[in-house]
């Protein structure tokens, strides 16, 4: 990492006890912390206690946070401010931190005019620095009258005081839509420290936006890159701390959250470089990607009923493994590996990328802190660099062309096959874990340099349902990411949600009739969804009728239809669909989710019941 | 229930798939559904496989929903809508029901002209009309032209149809804070239909809040009485139908979410008949309460810490029940009883109330859907009337007085006990299953008549909570309930939640003194938390001392101070608190609910890694 790019956490964005967001924070690689107030109440760690804590972890105590409603228009109130201060000078001192945050006050005593609020921090800002501290100013968005950063700033010149400067919050600023290139202006030793977060776009009050939905930089909507350059530009050489507050992150692993906030803070500082501030600490964007070198399909029991489906869909066994019980199917230029060496439950494990640099992408993953993995390897078999995203999926790095890399691992067994038309693979879908989304989001997008697509909200039959689609910008390496709006609980059947492979074809129904006839379980949907698809899209009469017959969902859009044949679940969590792209469009069926969903849900507590019964 | 009382409930207001969802609308006691068309179209049933389903359960449907975007200003557009209800006109007849709900168009090509809209709606009417149909013309609350009820009326009037008129949905009405006594003006036979729905008071973006955040009649911030006073002024006499899009409902189990729903329109018709308009379900309000008559812990464990606490906490054991492994513990007005029958985890099992007439409020309790529990009882032992609530507590109602109704159940002792100075129980704290808190507040301010009071939003160490507080009106029941914000994962450790008894005292340092001299296992309270104290209170030297060593937690309000002091977790999971109201505050002690419970989670997390290392 660059000498000059330093990295720090709030303890609020993190759970657990304040020993565990510690810990975390080390683990993931910060160099400081900002230490939340009440994380610090709540602790039986005397504030001496937690300064050894941290030096032991090597981390810094960059801040203390927050000291709220300092000013007042009553001189009893601002005289036992200036106390309840004191106190936590002491608390500082004991830390060893020489820097606290000063929100702009929300309260209704807030001093209005500006030079009698200067003179009030001035006041302040006169006992910190006899005591060698410093105040950073910060205006909160909802502040009572202060809640812009070129108030904060006026009020921060007008006190004029050395050891009083600016806290600058990304939330507090882009939530307001506030001007941020004039920041460049301010000189950069009165920023005294910079928070980030990010967030979606959401129209609602900004307290509670600012309180549960908080992201990390890259998980949201802001144009942080902007914001961060206007900073470096003025001159600010302190940490980048990341301060986001957030109903998962609260309640997730701090040690994953840890780690999915570092990288955000990595690919945020890549992107400002590229806009001409600062340092790129990952050094180069991601290299391109040519398509899918392979999906693996992972089960661990021997149900024909894949090999089955594959074979109807079209498939040829083209490959054994020289070492391993793992089968190469293929097709056009979709390649599946079904592998049951059993150590994992049915899921698709990995996704082969062509890279056009397979050994910078691996690098540039590892910078971004997914290390690499370790690949027990037979001799003579591909070196495939790897890394592990967040939802447990292998990815591999391939070079382009015909399975250059890896071709070498399998005997050949020559069987061929006609296949129904299937070119290529079209994207993988991944449900995500609860906890993992946003944090997958962000390490698909940055570490395979994909961009962020289409959304999507869905009634699933247990629940509301979000899909989120990637794709690098050749539109060649597709992703749909889906999570539960809610974790699930008892009454929704704990079974995973499925997986999938969509196969790109050129003619849906004589993709579906060929796999239908080869006895692929294609999945039912009701004669419902064409009654209503009836109404809603003017479809030739034989066209419907083969849509019927077939099960094919017709999404259709302005632009063009996205229609799709799907299997059914298979080996207990995946499916595979059949999907034509009328006039190239860029949808992924989210308008016909809810009935895929109801239908596999059907199959398969159906399936269970007859196996219990 | 009064025969001109009709309830129904909208298919997508529960989880699951259809068949799921009209057997938990039936099983709760509604007259009828609404059939929301998407989960038609995800259904196998066909339109007239769910008509035979929907007359097998008892169930009518009384409306089909929703038509989106009928009106246009291109006419192949206004055709293509004409063609797509014709078709749903065709859905309407095999299923049986003769209304549709039209919803004012959110479309770009939505028309702006009154009389050129009524003149499209005319159309459409004239063609339901031909078959015997009715249109019920709703404003979204985010339609693009129609937003508002009188809006919606004005183009009906226009319309000048008999086979159309309005659909009243209360929270389009509500969200907009638009005027409502003007309902009561529209000739009641134009009001086709009604649709109700709450939702928490909140400043966001009306349609996000609409799709994730309606409750139930009762459950959140709207005046439902004043606007159901005013349609049924009107003259409106068709059913009550609950419309609700929430989160939580939608991955809940439906059968109980479909008897919460009933429970809130018969509240809510209750509450209505208070204000003049329609007749009460119920019969009459809730019988005062006079106070808790006993609080039941129930223990599998013979894990002595629990009688320890209470003997050193100042309780005597008074009494052993006849035929159960229960014990007696009293102090002042304060009865705990300690069961021991083994039959449950550790839990507050049942709380009894003082009713001025017990066998009043089981009948009202027994109306509103809390089925009496059938009590095995030994000869000779008290008939207590008793109902379920949604978290698995037993509530009893006793007469007033002291242990009237069932101290004649138990051996007396002859033990006394001085005392700590215990008055009374001052309330009970119940943590609340994810699924069921909203539930559990409609339920226990209907059954026992309490009100609420205030609420809070902590950051517990893993994740946020939320508590809600009720009361009788003389506040001498008082309950706190509790939820996490999302439901907790793996990381956050799965222990329940703990419940606890807050026990009324005069003077906290007192009786913490004498209750921690007695070996009374007070909860350990960080030393950071006095200092923040005292930067925050100015409190005298000794006060701050004492609470210090023993551990008093001061919320400091306004009004007064909430002081507290806990005992450990006992039993795996109870505490006991000790709590005393300066200048009679009505408090909770919300502001320190992080800090005890993070000292709670250390207690019971220390515990577990002694026993388990």
């Amino acid at each position: 990492m660059p000498a000059d790019l330093r990295t720090a956490v709030a303890t609020v964005c993190l759970s657990g006890a304040l020993e565990d967001k510690l810990a975390a924070a080390a683990s993931a690689g910060f160099d400081g912390v900002e230490i939340f107030e009440p994380d610090l109440v709540a602790s039986p760690m005397s504030p001496g206690e937690v300064r050894l804590r941290c030096a032991d972890l090597g981390l810094s105590i960059d801040l203390y946070q927050p000291f709220r409603d300092l000013d007042s228009t009553d001189d009893a109130r601002l005289a036992a401010s200036y106390r309840r201060a004191e106190h936590k000078f002491d608390v500082m001192r004991a830390l060893g931190t020489d820097t606290v945050l000063v929100c702009s006050s929300v309260a209704a005593d807030a001093v209005t005019d500006r030079d009698r609020l200067a003179a009030q921090l001035h006041g302040l800002a006169e006992r910190a620095g006899d005591r060698g501290l410093r105040l950073a100013y910060e205006a909160l968005a909802w502040g009572r009258h202060v809640n812009t950063w070129d108030a904060s700033w006026d009020v921060v010149r007008r006190a004029d005081h050395p050891a009083l400067g600016l806290c600058l919050d990304s939330f507090h600023v882009l939530s307001r839509a506030s001007e941020v290139d004039g920041i460049a202006d301010v000189p950069g030793e009165k920023i005294f420290f910079l928070q980030l977060a990010d967030a979606p776009v959401l129209s609602m009050d900004v307290l509670q936006w600012s309180r549960h939905h908080r992201l990390f930089p890259g998980q949201g909507g802001f144009d942080l890159p902007r914001f961060l350059g206007a900073v470096l530009r003025a001159g600010y050489r302190g940490p980048l701390s990341l301060e986001v507050f957030n109903d998962v992150f609260r309640q997730a692993d701090p040690v994953r959250t840890a780690v999915d906030g570092h990288r955000s803070l990595l690919a945020l500082a890549e992107a400002t470089a590229a806009h001409g501030a600062g340092v790129d600490p990952v050094g180069g964007p991601a290299p391109d990607l040519e398509g899918t070198a392979f999906v693996e399909i992972a089960t661990g029991g021997d149900e024909p009923g894949l090999d089955h489906a594959l074979a109807a869909l079209g498939f040829a066994r083209t490959g054994r493994h020289l070492s391993k019980p793992v089968d190469r199917w293929e097709q056009g230029r979709a390649r599946i590996l079904v592998n049951r060496s059993g150590e994992h439950a049915t899921a698709i494990s990995a996704l082969a990328v062509e890279s056009v640099d397979p050994a910078g992408a691996a690098r540039r993953a590892e910078k971004l802190g997914a290390p690499l993995l370790p690949r027990s390897r037979a001799p003579g078999e591909a070196d495939l660099p790897a890394v592990t995203a967040p939802d447990g999926t292998t990815l591999f790095f391939c070079r382009p062309g015909v399975a250059a890399d890896w071709s070498g691992d399998f005997h050949a067994t020559g069987d061929a096959a006609d296949g129904v038309g299937v070119r290529d693979v079209d994207h993988v879908g991944l449900a995500q874990p609860f906890d993992q989304y946003d944090e997958a989001t962000l390490f698909y997008r940055t570490v395979l340099g994909l961009q962020p697509g289409s959304t999507g909200e869905f009634a699933a039959p247990f629940g509301l349902v979000r899909s989120r689609a990637l794709a690098d910008p050749s539109r060649r390496v597709r992703l749909a990411l889906t999570v539960s709006l809610l974790r699930r609980g008892d009454w929704a059947p704990g079974i995973p949600e499925p997986q999938y492979v969509a196969l790109a074809v050129e003619d849906i129904v004589a993709a579906a009739r060929a796999a239908r006839a080869a006895g692929a379980p294609l999945l039912a949907i009701p004669d419902n969804y064409y009654d209503d698809l009836a109404a809603r899209v003017e479809l030739p009469p034989d066209r419907l009728a083969d849509y019927r017959e077939l099960g094919v969902l017709h999404d259709q859009g302005p632009d063009g239809a996205y229609l799709q044949v799907c299997t059914e679940v298979l080996a207990g969590r995946i499916f595979v669909a059949l999907v034509q792209r009328v006039s190239d469009v860029d949808g992924y069926g989210w308008a016909d989710t809810p009935v895929r969903m109801s239908a596999h849900r059907r199959q398969r507590l159906t399936r269970r019941q007859l196996s219990s019964g």
